[in-house]
């Protein structure tokens, strides 16, 4: 046997969840730091699950809304920025340039942060009649934004992947009707592709995208107490249109600006998909997302390696639409097998021993919740098949509970206080107002999530626990990635 | 019915093909020139392209040679470059670097040109045992290269989108046997998803890759004469492992250096389609890589219009698989219609007047060739399908047939110069010099293209017909992009 050192998490979930999501990620190798500062290498394992996100993307968001794909430029020239002065203001902090050499004969470069300005001076050319609209247009790409915080993988990187969705309406009625259908789709990929729960719902005015009239997020709530915002979609109004001279001669025959809205959902996904599911041993993978969703481990008992290798054989060919891995390798142990597919997240282990054999069985060990079953041969792939299906159905579950026993609702800032400090998601009627959150965040360090979709237009009573005014919309609140 | 100003191509191919090309370019709407000098937009007609190029590498390279996706930083520390002296010499020049004011504390950054150095950094910490080797990695990222050169839609910018795949292998054997199956998966990309023909071949020691001990390559040649190199695959031996500190233990227990390859393809194989197909009338595609393969436009006689729109509201459902576009709009005459698509290059036009109803039948026009063809509507689908693959394989040849016709083999320094005067591919047998290839290129601007790979070991006689020393190979030379 091969001497092994220990591969496995030596950090607890519960106990130091930093230490524990970092070991996590670079254990089960999705991703290590790089050794350029601030910047993260996303590995083969991190970036099969960002090939899964892009590929159910593609079928239900760019598909269904007839959004197309296109490539703009990384560099932004200082000017463009400029036009819309609160996406300026909400930018400039954080946005690398490139060397003033390079650009002696014109006007600085950035690397873009975002895509806004950039895209939307070609589309001030390729917008001009009634009939270009609506415009829907999608980029994946790479971002830079020059984080001065220490990074934190998939979660905090001076660069990092995503996608950004931009639209433009002839009306405002569209246009916010399909800001609001794409958060639902990001809701429904992250919930149903990555099993993992989250608030659907309308920033704050102070939390709003910079440049953006209204924006919509899904947030997600993690073990640790913090929120993770998952993805926005924004409502820019005509703000861009008017900075970027983006109009269109309508069937009236008169010059009109057109409405737009941006989305945009990244990397960051895949830090969320890892502290919501992952333990103690290592990754857990919701079998959607998994590329291998099985593991075939032969236990090659002495003078019965011939006919148990042959049966795992057969079976890694049988259940090939999981696109199982089969690790015969003699020279390491099963026990050391079970800790590294435990580590690396592999839904479920199939294990074909002696009594297997004998008995026409195999036993299979869920990543999930480490049960063991034994199913027979005869209808094995069916038996699977609904078996991944059950476990993407009890994570999404489980995490549902463990958020919706998270949240407090409070009618006094002690209970607020206390609730945030004791980690949890507390909702409250809210009295709307910018220096309130701000002083909230202050004392507390927590900062408003959203107000749910279905809550938008609720009546609420009461005062606001903080300020005391009088209450006027319903609003999470809590710390936050 | 709408006025409409000139949507046509003015300038012609055969007399102005840089024109001609930046025409077709921008008129079919790929690509326009961006705002930012030096850089392009892709426009989503052009990126469905690229994205059919993306899928068709992940089915034929990716899944059968085990390859990975992964992702790393777009910034590449200074001292990287220095590592592999040829490499940094080669790249230097174009090399676009990050404000200084962003590293003050550390060393300068630049943005990625290619990823050898910042992958290799990375490989020398995951390589450790004969066990985690072969090592397949592929990158589908932007890279810069800051050209002073005017810019040439998919050509030449300072901003273009690429693959770029990385292995590492255990033996020399391995690695230069894959770095040769890679070259032929590119030439089968080329050829048969992009009806493009290629050459493929080895490249002399000077047109080699900077670090790299053998590049291979794919050439293709345009119709104005020049070739245009549309991938290649480096062998770089154990180079970038010596000077990355990549090693491996053996299954001997010692200590040895990894053998390395390097392979990429970018979206200048995009302009390479758009040269070799279209025509006078704008762009042609090869069905395989249309998004749409089909536009049916009724022919809205008078009185007849509620039966034949509703005839091509159901051919647009039983041709759901071609992605057929249907143009039913009013205000729109056929004529502009049908100029319209032949623009875009939609591979076939399907026409459906009163006689066409009355006969059961349609009436095609093949966009490659104009040829107009009755089909009964009885196995429509099928004849279809049939009709596209015909498509595909007659560009192909007729694509052939245009370079074979332009290959000239010559003997001596005087027909040389005439054949690369009159646009033709010379083969030639040669001495192999760098000095004599640096004077050839000086006097008359063609450079070696490649040693086609069957003609590697083929015994050569007779003298270079430029320098007059003894011929060692067989190679190609001409003007190129």
């Amino acid at each position: 046997m091969v001497q092994i050192k220990s591969i496995g998490i030596t950090a607890k979930k519960d106990e130091n969840m930093s230490d524990w999501y970092e070991q996590v990620c670079l254990k089960s190798e999705l991703v290590e730091f790089s050794t350029v500062k601030g910047c993260m290498v996303i590995r083969p394992n991190g970036y099969a699950i960002w090939n899964k996100i892009q590929k159910y993307f593609e079928e239900t968001i760019n598909k269904p809304l007839q959004v197309r794909n296109a490539y703009f430029p990384i560099f932004i020239p200082e000017s463009f920025f400029k036009k819309e002065s609160d996406h300026a203001k909400g930018f400039s902090p954080e946005v690398a340039w490139i060397d003033k050499e390079l650009t002696k004969d014109g006007e600085r470069l950035a690397i873009r942060p975002t895509s806004e300005t950039i895209m939307y001076d070609s589309y001030s050319r390729w917008v001009r009649s009634y009939r270009d609209l609506p415009l829907k247009i999608n980029q994946w790409c790479n971002v830079v934004r020059w984080e001065t915080k220490a990074t934190r993988l998939f979660l905090r990187s001076r660069e990092f992947l995503w996608q950004e969705g931009h639209n433009v309406y002839e009306t405002e009625k569209e246009c916010e009707n399909e800001t609001i259908e794409i958060i639902k789709k990001y809701a429904d990929l992250v919930q149903n592709l990555l099993a993992i729960p989250v608030l659907i719902g309308k920033k704050s005015e102070k939390e709003k995208f910079a440049g953006a009239v209204q924006t919509y997020t899904i947030e997600s709530f993690m073990p640790d107490g913090k929120a993770l915002q998952c993805g926005t979609s924004h409502n820019l109004g005509q703000g861009f249109a008017k900075a970027f001279n983006i109009s269109y001669l309508g069937q009236d025959e008169k010059k009109h600006f057109p409405y737009q809205n941006s989305w945009g959902l990244s990397t960051r996904l895949i830090g969320g998909l890892v502290m919501t599911h992952s333990d103690d041993k290592g990754l857990v993978l919701p079998p959607k997302v998994a590329e291998n969703k099985v593991v075939i481990i032969p236990l090659l008992f002495k003078g019965k390696e011939k006919p148990i290798t042959e049966e795992a054989k057969k079976l890694e060919k049988e259940l090939n639409e999981f696109s199982p891995i089969l690790d015969d390798r003699s020279d390491y142990s099963p026990g050391y097998k079970f800790s590294e597919y435990e580590l690396k997240g592999i839904p479920l282990r199939i294990e074909i021993g002696p009594r297997d054999l004998e008995k026409k069985q195999v036993t299979l060990v869920r990543r999930d919740n480490h049960k063991k079953i034994a199913l027979k041969r005869k209808n094995l792939k069916k038996e699977i098949k609904k078996l991944l299906e059950i476990m993407q159905e009890e994570m999404l579950e489980k995490a549902k509970k463990k958020v919706n026993s998270s949240i407090v609702e409070v009618k006094n800032f002690e209970d607020f206080k206390k609730a945030i400090e004791n980690k949890k998601l507390v909702k409250m009627n809210w009295c709307g107002e910018t220096t309130c959150e701000e002083k909230i965040k202050e004392k507390t360090g927590a900062s408003t999530r959203c107000t749910p979709l279905e809550d938008i237009n609720k009546k609420v009573t009461g005062t606001c626990p903080h300020c005391g005014k009088k209450a006027k919309e319903i609003m999470y609140f809590s710390k936050s990635y």
